[in-house]
This record gives C-alpha cells, structure tokens and sequence, in this order.
C-alpha cells in the first residue's frame, strides 16, 4: 500500500474515534449520568476538530501494526494522545503562556470562549483523555496489563518530568541567560517526548520485548530532536535576509535557538545525524518499517 | 478510637504519600529519567502543601477502612485525589475564572509565580495524579481490576461529565438567569462528585458490592449537596444584616445561591433532609460506619 494512503486510514480511524468519543451534545444540564453539557463539548471539540496532522496517534496506530498487535485496541489510546496533545496547544496559547490570538489560521480557543472556559477546555480533554484510557482498558480486559502500561507510558511522557516539565522549562527560560543544555531539555521533553508516548504506547498494547522499546524510544526521540532543530534552521534562513549577527536568542521570538546557541553548520550536522540515527533505530523491525521509514522521510521534508 | 485522632492518623498518612510522591527537587535540567525539574516541582508543591483539610483523601482512606481494605493499597490514590482537589483551585483562581489574589490567607499560586506558571502547576498536578494513579496500580498487580477501576472512577468524577462540567455551568451562569435545576446541577458536579469519587475509588479499591457502592454514592452526594446549601445559607445569614429583598443571585459575589431561589425556610429544611439522607445511607455498614457518621457530623458543624 502507498504511504499517502496508509497515512490517510489512520487518519480515518483517528477522527472516527474521536466523534465517537466525543459528540457534540445538546443539553446544558444533561440528566444523563456521564453526559458531557454542550457548552464544554464544544469548546472542547473546536479545538480538537481544529483539523491538525494527527501526527501523534498516527505514530500510535502505525507502531501497533508494525509491532502486530491488535489495532483495535490502539485506536481510543491513539485519540487520548490528541486530546492530550490539544490541550496542550489550549493552554500554550493563554494569556500567561505564549498569548497567542490564531493557531493554524483560526482563533485559538480563549479569543473565541474566553480565558476561563478555554483553561476548563484543556483541562477537560487532559482528564477525558484518561478517562477515556481506563475505559479503553477495562473494554480490553484481556490485555489490562498492557494498556495500563501503555496509560502510565503516555502519562510519564506527557507529564511533570515530560512534555510539562518542556513547557515549564521554557517559560522560565525567558529570563535565563541562553544554554544548550537547557535548549535540549526543552525540546527533549517538550517536543520529543510526546512524538515517543504513542510509540511506545503501541509497545505496550502489542506487547514488545526490551529491544523494540529501546528502538521505539530512540526513533521518537531523535526524530523529535531533528524536527526542532530544522524548525530552528527554517526559521533561521528565513530571517537571514532581514537581520545580521544572533546572541543564541531568537530575535522574532525571544526564544533560544539551535543556531544562534551552536552555529549553523553544526545544527545542520546534528539534524543529519539525528535524522540518520532515527532511520538506522528501526533496522530491528525489518520491512514491518516500512511506513515509519516514510512517515520519518516525510517529516524531514515537512510533507505531514 | 476517638474521631480527632483518627482523623489526624488518616491526615499524616496522607502527608507522609504527598512528600513520597513529590519530595522537593534541586535541578532545573534533571538529568534522570522521571525527575520533576526544580521549578515546576516548587509550583505543585506551593498549592498542595498549602495545609488544606485534606477532606478527599481522608474520605478515601475512612471508606477503604469501613470496607476492611488494605490502606497500603489506597494511600497513592488518596494523595492523586487531593492533588486533583489543588489543581481545580489553582485554575479556579486563575484570572479569567475567579481571579482571587488569596487563598486560606496565603497568596494564590498565579499572584506568586505568574499565570503561566499557574497553569502549568495545575496541568502537572492533574497529569501527576493519573502518574501516580497507574504506578499504584502496577505495584498492586494482584487487584489491578480494582485500581483501573479506581482511578476510571475517579477520573469520572473530576472529568467532563463531573467536577470540570460543574465549573464549565458555574462559569457559564454568569451570563444566564438564575435557575434552581442549575444550581443543583453546578453543586452535584462542582462539590459533590470530587466528594463521592473518594468513596466510590475505596470501594473499588476494597471490592466492595453493588448495595455498597449505591450506599457510599448516595452518602457523598448528600453531604455535598448539604455542605453546599448550608454554604449559602451561612451567607446569606451573615448578609442579613446588610442588605434588603434578594433576586436569585447572591448580590455579593454575583452568583446563585439556594435561599435565594427557594427561600431560606425551604434551604434549610433541604438540608436538614440531605443530612439525614447521608447518615441512613450508611446504615448497611453497621458499627464500622462509626467515622463516617462522626465526619458528616464533623462537617455539618464545620469543624473538619
């Protein structure tokens, strides 16, 4: 099968979930026990509909069949890994945070909700997201062990000593003089660690050996690490005509880059590096990698 | 036993979970798999150790002792239930919801370290509970059912159809009349379902059977509901003095309130009967029920 055409089936199956998980309800009190009222649901599903790449739960269902486990049991795992990444878009964007008015051409959740129910939007799809996990894990009793591995998986790389730890680390970053450590943890953990949960979330459901997890790992991590420092490149050669030296922060944005903290050249050598080592970390699961192998390729060139 | 000691006993083992879980961290870049960076661990830390009641995880561990239980085994779900509990006060008094610059005397979370911070600190708590939730379950392989179970219940509770929707109604009154089936509905979910998740989770946690679980459900959602109307009513009595008619929103912090849509004779009667509902609810426990009476008692005379 075509890669084009794989990528789009899982895209499927993502969105299918996810209106199932999540319709848009009528009712503001609902009598239901376990309604969602209709005011939450939607601000909840404008940004989750907000028609993003799927990236995350793609790598979710991909590394479930290349593993050969049962895609079935990955899909509402797959749709709680958006719901988490969501959420974190939400609140990125508040006041407080990045203070953004748009995302992807749209106005992000608080410049259409307001503040307060844009927080409860990111804080409702973070807790639906589990919520939705352990209920995924007891409709698959026979494989709980796995899934609440998978569950613990995805909440290590999302939380306080992964993506929000990221996020911590570069808020308080503003007013710390540039390093490349730091930079690293950053994107390590705010970046990289969320491309990881899906991979070895799949591990988990389909039952990899030590090997593969080590494998999984290693490939969320360097493509999470080499896609940031090509942004960092991207964004470099686009303000190369506007501007002349760099101090290791990004001009445009107050941020620290890999460019400005390593040079050009050397964050070119690190990306190629990087890109290399994600490609040779799948040489464990042979020609099953063959949709990981395009999936890396084409977010190399940014096609996704 | 006497109730005070008890309480305080189930308060320390509460104490002692926390400062397992979250001890204080030194390093901004950890460079072990798994640590909270300083910062972020000094956020969550601020608001959880802000000497609260510790009413939801005392709860928690009283139902998994009337049930004959292994405390052992609910102690981490304890502590994850108050970590859920601070995480809705710190976004609770986030600018765009409350705003409050003070909680129990002490700045709140966002006045000391910035909204941004705020968020985070509220997201990583959230995120941590289910960290800790799922790690607690796979130290206790032997009643994994039980603890899904649990935390499936507990996250059913804080959620989108649970406390998260009571916020969602609360926030969205504001702009609406006021509309007693609302009100009722914004009590169950804001307060009584975060009362009753802690007793549902011992229940699962303790395996407890269907008579049980319909009892401690029934419990939690009167003395929510009580606790509730009395708040309004010890309100409105301490008004009296200052203001005239009232017109279904309490004028001082715009919101409504029980006497206000029903009459103060009405509220109080309501309450009187919610009280008595909770403690006939726990006559299927018998003599083991000894706390749970003492506690409803406890806090119906506000002294927890």
């Amino acid at each position: 099968m075509e890669y084009r055409e794989q990528y789009d089936r899982y895209v499927s199956a993502v969105e299918e979930t996810i209106e199932r998980l999540l319709p848009q309800t009528e009712r503001e009190c609902p009598d239901v026990d376990g309604m969602i009222p209709a005011h939450l649901c939607k601000t909840m599903r404008y940004s989750l509909l907000a028609g993003g790449k799927r990236v995350r739960p793609v790598l979710l269902l991909a590394a479930c069949d290349m593993l050969g486990g049962d895609i079935e049991q990955a899909k509402v795992p797959a749709a709680a890994l958006e719901m988490i990444h969501t959420y974190s878009l939400i609140h990125d964007d508040l006041p407080g945070m990045d203070d953004d008015d748009y995302r992807r051409g749209r106005l992000t959740n608080h410049k259409v909700y307001g503040v307060g129910h844009a927080i409860l939007a990111g804080d409702g799809l973070l807790n639906y997201a589990y919520e939705c996990l352990l209920q995924n894990a007891m409709g698959h009793e026979e494989n709980l062990k796995g899934h609440v591995l998978a569950a613990k998986a995805i909440a290590g790389r999302a939380g306080v000593s992964g993506m929000i730890a990221g996020q911590s680390l570069d808020l308080l970053s503003e007013h710390m003089p540039p390093d490349l450590n730091r930079l690293a943890y950053i994107h390590a953990h705010k970046t990289a660690d969320l491309l990881t949960a899906p991979l070895l979330a799949a591990g988990c459901i389909a039952g990899a050996d030590d090997a593969q997890f080590k494998a999984l790992s290693k490939f969320g991590m360097c493509v999470g690490l080499a896609f940031q420092i090509d942004d960092d490149l991207l964004d470099v050669e686009g303000d190369a005509q506007l501007m002349g030296k760099r101090t290791g922060m990004d001009a445009q944005r107050g941020k620290m880059t890999w460019p400005a903290l390593m040079g050009v050249e050397a964050s070119r050598a690190k990306s190629r590096a990087l890109w290399s080592e994600a490609e040779a970390s799948l040489s464990c699961f042979g020609e099953r990698a063959w949709f990981m192998h395009a999936f890396a390729g084409q977010l190399r060139e940014r096609k996704n």
